[in-house]
Order: structure tokens, then C-alpha cells, then sequence
């Protein structure tokens, strides 16, 4: 592995842990026993490195929403869209666990992520669209879009829904399981537009991401 | 007014102009031509200011969400949720502009605030509820909690969806305006489920609040 791709892949991991506000170039040179200079030679600064892996997680995004053309959706499609969009959202969690503080006052990153929102959103439409086309669900065109924004909102805010109602200030705590109980809500904004024809079976797709109890009403908060 | 309450709101006026974390209590002893020693006389940290006008915050929330026992609820009641929990948000949107920063590490306010947001979720699903009962909504139990799930993470992020997604790192960019908008997206959580005797007048009522364009498609992103 390029010592490039392993300062890369040692701040992921150190910023998904810690969270990229209380790790430093330092932290992540020790962490690699590489001399700070060693990694400043691969990148001048912090915000670097976070441009680099946002990325590869922005061209991760990009393909996993691709919609084939050669086909019809099918509800195995659609599940694993889901799938793949929050094992993004698991793997580049820093990113979502306060992005306020990452993108307001870098400008380039700002500008970047508002353009790929606006990717996403068109390749969200075109799934919509896939699945409207495959009678798999049943949607005009506006409310296409209200949902398409709906669901970028709920999945893009489901890390931070997590960390701010339910936990305490343990991110650790956030298990990818719990991530994944993010996928129960967005069958949940799909669900008054399944067809008759696939509901039965989306509905038993559902069942499978059903949030545990715990997560929603932990101790504490009770 | 009382000294007490004139820092109370210095510090709202200041925290949602510039975002709680650019603003000390020397900022606001300043802007209010008092001694630091002063302000400190009233609240010995920042903590406590926030603390404080998270209580005043949550006073509002918990009497805007009640649902009257007396009579059914109206689609005008539904419109007044809306615009009063929107209305809410404007008024005290520092706590939604930055909200990991503002609870994590904050163990006091982030423990109050996850049974605030327990509250809200039972209050939110009591107006399903209602408008289930008044049959301006037709929707099962298990939906309802869904729609209350998401309709709070959409309220709770829609300010930080603005920041992320569409402007410039310009906070006072967001009109309250802009942040009406997403009482569109509220109303189209709540769409699928209109009965066929009300779709009519509440999807007249929604479209008061169609987002402009230029709010999803800033010139720069596209």
C-alpha cells in the first residue's frame, strides 16, 4: 500500500473514531509511526486529506446510485441501493457526524459537496423514476421530488439523529446496526407509494431493519 | 426588563447571527455595554445561557405540540403546528445550526434534550393521531410513528440542510423566509396519507409554500 493511501486510510479510520475535530496531522503521522514530515511531504495540511477522502467517498456515492439502462429496476435493486448508500454512510461516518464544522469555512469542500447534493438529488429522481417505471412504486413527478429530498435529508441526518437523541456523548457507541436502522426510515418515506402489485413483498424487505426498541427509547432517556 | 433576561436576548440575538461558537460572554457583555463581571454575576459560564435558553426553547416546543381534548383538529390546526414549530426554529435556530457541537460534551443540556426529543415524538404522533381521528389523514399505528420519526429528523435538520446544501458560508444567507421551506416537506411526509376528503384543501395549502427554485439550485452549484 502507497504511503499516500495509508495516511489516507489511517485518517479515515482516526476521524471516524475520534472525529475528525480532535485529530490532528500529528495524531495521524504517530498513529502510522511516520514523522510528521514524512506526511506533510504527501499533504500540506488537515483539510487535505479530509478533500481526498471526500473524494473517493463522493465517486463511492456516484456509482453506487447508478441506474441501469439496459433494464428495469428490481425491489432486489432497490434494497440494494439502500444497502450501499449507508455502508457509505458507515464507512466515511466522519463525514456526517458534523458536517456544519466541516464544510461552513471551506469554501472548496462547501462548493464540492453542494454540487454532488445536486448529483445526488437528479440520481436519487432517476431511482424514483426506475422503480415508478418498473410498477414497483406509484408517483407523479412532484411528488417524485419531495420525496427524493426527503430521503437525502433523513439519510444524510440519520448519523447526527443518532448521536444527538439517542446516545450519549460515546460516538463509539453508534454500532453500524444502529446505522442501518436508518434504513427501516426510508422504506418508511417509500412505503404510501408502493404499487399493490410489489407491497407485499417491499413491506417484508422493511421488516428486516425494524430499529431495535433500545435505540429509540434508551435507558437514560426514559 | 430584567438585567437577567436582556443577556437571555443579547446572547439569542448573537448566537443566531453568528453561531454560538464565534460568540463569548465578553462578546455579549459588550453588546450590551455591561461589565463582564456583570453578566457573570447572572451566569457563570456561556453553559448556562445556553442551558438557559434551551429551557425557554423547550417551553415553547412542549406548548405548541398540544393537542386539544375538547374537539377534533382542523386542517387550520395542522397549518398552526407548522408554522409555530417553524416559527420556533427561527427564533432559536443557533441550537439547530450546529447541534453535535452545542450537546456533545454538554452531558446536562445533550440528557435533556434526548427527553425532549422523546416528548416531541410522543406529542407529534398524538396530532397524527388527531388528524387520523378528524379524518384529514387516514394512517395505522405503525406508520404513524414512522411519519413522526421522520417528520422530526426533517424539522430538526432542515436548517442544516440549507447551510450544507445550498448556500455559501453565510448564515444570515438563511431567510426565515428559506426556512419556511421546509414546511413544504413536512406537508409532503403527510401527502400519501390525505384522506380523499381533505387532499384537496391541505395540497392547496401546501402550495404556499413551494420552494423558489434558487433556494435548490444556487447559481453556484449549478
Amino acid at each position: 500500500m502507497k504511503t499516500r493511501d495509508r495516511i489516507l486510510a489511517a485518517a479515515l479510520e482516526l476521524f471516524n473514531l475520534q472525529g475528525e475535530r480532535k485529530v490532528t496531522t500529528n495524531h495521524i503521522a504517530a498513529h502510522l509511526g511516520m514523522s510528521p514530515g514524512n506526511l506533510y511531504y504527501h499533504f500540506k495540511n488537515k483539510q487535505e486529506i479530509i478533500y481526498e477522502l471526500f473524494l473517493i467517498y463522493e465517486a463511492t456515492v456516484d456509482s453506487n446510485l447508478d441506474v441501469p439502462t439496459e433494464r428495469k429496476l428490481t425491489i432486489e435493486d432497490k434494497l440494494n441501493y439502500l444497502q450501499k448508500v449507508f455502508q457509505g454512510l458507515w464507512e466515511f461516518r466522519f463525514i456526517h457526524r458534523d458536517m456544519e464544522h466541516l464544510l461552513l469555512g471551506e469554501e472548496r469542500l462547501h462548493t464540492r459537496y453542494r454540487a454532488f447534493f445536486r448529483r445526488c438529488q437528479l440520481k436519487t429522481e432517476a431511482i424514483y423514476q426506475g422503480l415508478h417505471d418498473a410498477n414497483i412504486i406509484q408517483i407523479n413527478r412532484r411528488d417524485l421530488e419531495g420525496l427524493a429530498l426527503n430521503t437525502w435529508i433523513v439519510v444524510t441526518s440519520w448519523y447526527s439523529f443518532l448521536q444527538c437523541n439517542l446516545l450519549l456523548d460515546v460516538n463509539e457507541n453508534i454500532t453500524q446496526d444502529m446505522l442501518k436502522g436508518g434504513i427501516y426510515q426510508i422504506f418508511q418515506l417509500e412505503r404510501p407509494y408502493l404499487s399493490d402489485e410489489y407491497r407485499g413483498r417491499v413491506e417484508a424487505m422493511q421488516e428486516a431493519f425494524i430499529p431495535k426498541p433500545e435505540w429509540l427509547t434508551p435507558p437514560q432517556t426514559t
